[in-house]
């Protein structure tokens, strides 16, 4: 059974107008696979995007291992930033969802208030087989929200490295969310996730916790003073939370704002993002390239005969690779 | 002045006779990025594969930081070879050799007594402006000397990380030599080139420095116990030897050879051959078809009407892709 999907034009105005069911349905399109939805899709998206918002936009990338209480943090931010005047958008990267139905940010009640309010909209994790498929829709995603008006933009990842990579790739500011008391070794945190970090935060810092979390902060501190300097030219900060009293959110709020106004002014955020489009950009065409080329069936069939005399050692890579790309440049497509 | 470029036939006819002046010119083909020169390498080593020789042949990567020895040890396992009865290649991968006029092998001197042998063929770095194109290079001059008949084939490569993976996806078997005395830490090993090695070995293993040479096999041993199991099942060796004073260089060899037996047995040689072969099939492919796309004059002039446009986050670096590769479906090539 298939929806008609609603024209471009409705499309934009209803986002424009602040119609969440209509922002939704055109993330939906983004996220499809179907080339008409994909057309239809980019073609909302520049539409949006010539009406640039005067209003800056601030991308932050949230990781952390598996019961950091991540989700919580994010209500917790996500809340006290509509408090203040700020729409937000929350999106997930999670390339294991299509598997678990969604595990990040699948079940709403997780977020139980965020999700009621109307300066605030949530979205679960794109799914789809391959990491490079989630985060690229994700990416686009970013696009239409920003476009809709949602000014901060948290996006949720789980910790397992290449995720927090994509992430980092279309992020303003990564934060990274620590346990009280465990070393990094102990968290599962490989070395290159805390070189990324813009922020570090101890989450549950209170009641008993709070002395573990004072341990773990000063081993952060060290460590991340260690760290090579950064291309922003920001000194990472190393700060304490509790997502579920709501304590340190305003001051974690502060360090983002701070990082905000400090790579504004060195230029690092304008520069940072148009390497990430130009990042984007190149990916895209790579896999589109890569596509048209391997969708031909005279592409495909001489892809049987090569590949196992290549392996076998009787046709040298780069000739069969060349015998391919003949083909592909003297065949009409 | 341009020299005539001998025929096919004179090439595979030479390079099958055993005519080293003729395997430099076709390796000189290879190295060209003309076109004709290309294609007409590549139609020399296609033939020349036909001539599946029956000899094994076994591929060995050499790396190590500089000063350990490497040429030194290149030499006198080479001469050792030699006297054994085996044919020798000797390739290199430096990237940095357009720029320092080829350091590594570029002074034959270096290897004075191999470079008369007549069953020795020492040919220095390929130049290049990327480490891709080098190693490519490499790769396709490995199948030209095995082709000429050339059974053991050693690369050298400087000791900088990226170049050991590209000589690491080339070769069987990865040689890394050490230093008496020094942990990796002062080596400037990283971590991820010991866990490449299938075998190590201290070098300058002589005099006074005998005992720091213990010492260092001591420390690496124990290294190597805390790696992971290698795919190839093979249990990495640490060795002491001392090329200036020929001493361990018949022990090297005969670990080489068990490491040989022990993966043509358990079919890993065979396998990663394969492997290492689709990966440079993939690889040549994605240049090949990213040369294709972006030498079209009409790629070239909307891709420079687009790329400000999406960095400045005026169009969709999806949607700009999506164009591009229409226009590129729809040119007739």
């Amino acid at each position: 059974m298939r929806r008609t999907i609603p024209s471009v034009e409705t499309l934009v105005q209803g986002i424009l107008s602040g119609d969440r069911v209509l922002l939704g349905r055109a993330i939906t399109l983004v996220e499809s696979t179907l080339p008409e939805h994909t057309a239809r899709a980019e073609e909302v998206v520049n539409r949006l995007l010539e009406h640039t918002n005067t209003r800056p936009t601030l991308r932050i990338g949230i990781t952390g291992a598996p019961g950091v209480g991540k989700s919580t943090l994010i209500e917790a931010l996500g809340l006290f930033l509509v408090s203040q005047g700020h729409r937000v958008a929350v999106l997930a990267i999670d390339p294991s969802s299509a598997v678990s139905k969604g595990s990040i940010l699948g079940d709403k009640t997780r977020m139980e208030r965020l999700s009621t309010e109307p300066n605030a909209f949530i979205r679960p994790s794109p799914s789809g087989e391959s990491l490079g498929g989630v985060a690229r829709k994700t990416r686009e995603t970013i696009l239409l929200v920003e476009a809709a008006g949602y000014d901060i933009v948290l996006i949720e990842t789980v910790g397992v490295g290449q995720s927090e990579i994509a992430v980092h790739s279309m992020t303003d500011l990564f934060l990274l969310l620590l346990l009280p008391g465990a070393g990094d070794e102990l968290q599962g945190i490989k070395r290159g996730i805390v070189e990324m970090a813009d922020l570090l935060a101890v989450n549950k810092a209170d009641g008993e916790r709070l002395k573990l979390a004072r341990q773990a902060r000063a081993h952060y501190l060290n460590a991340v003073h260690l760290l090579p300097a950064k291309p922003s030219g920001w000194a990472p900060q190393v700060l304490e939370c509790s997502a579920e009293q709501g304590s340190g959110i305003a001051e974690l709020w502060l360090a983002m704002e701070t990082f905000r106004q400090q790579v504004t002014e060195n230029g690092f955020l304008i520069k940072n993002r148009r390497q990430q489009a130009a990042y984007w950009f190149k990916e895209a065409l790579q896999e589109g390239l890569q596509n048209l080329f391997f969708q031909q069936a005279e592409i495909q069939e001489k892809l049987a005969t090569l590949e196992p005399l290549i392996q076998e050692g009787k046709v040298s890579p780069f000739s069969a690779a060349r015998d391919l790309l003949q083909i592909f440049m003297f065949k009409k497509m």
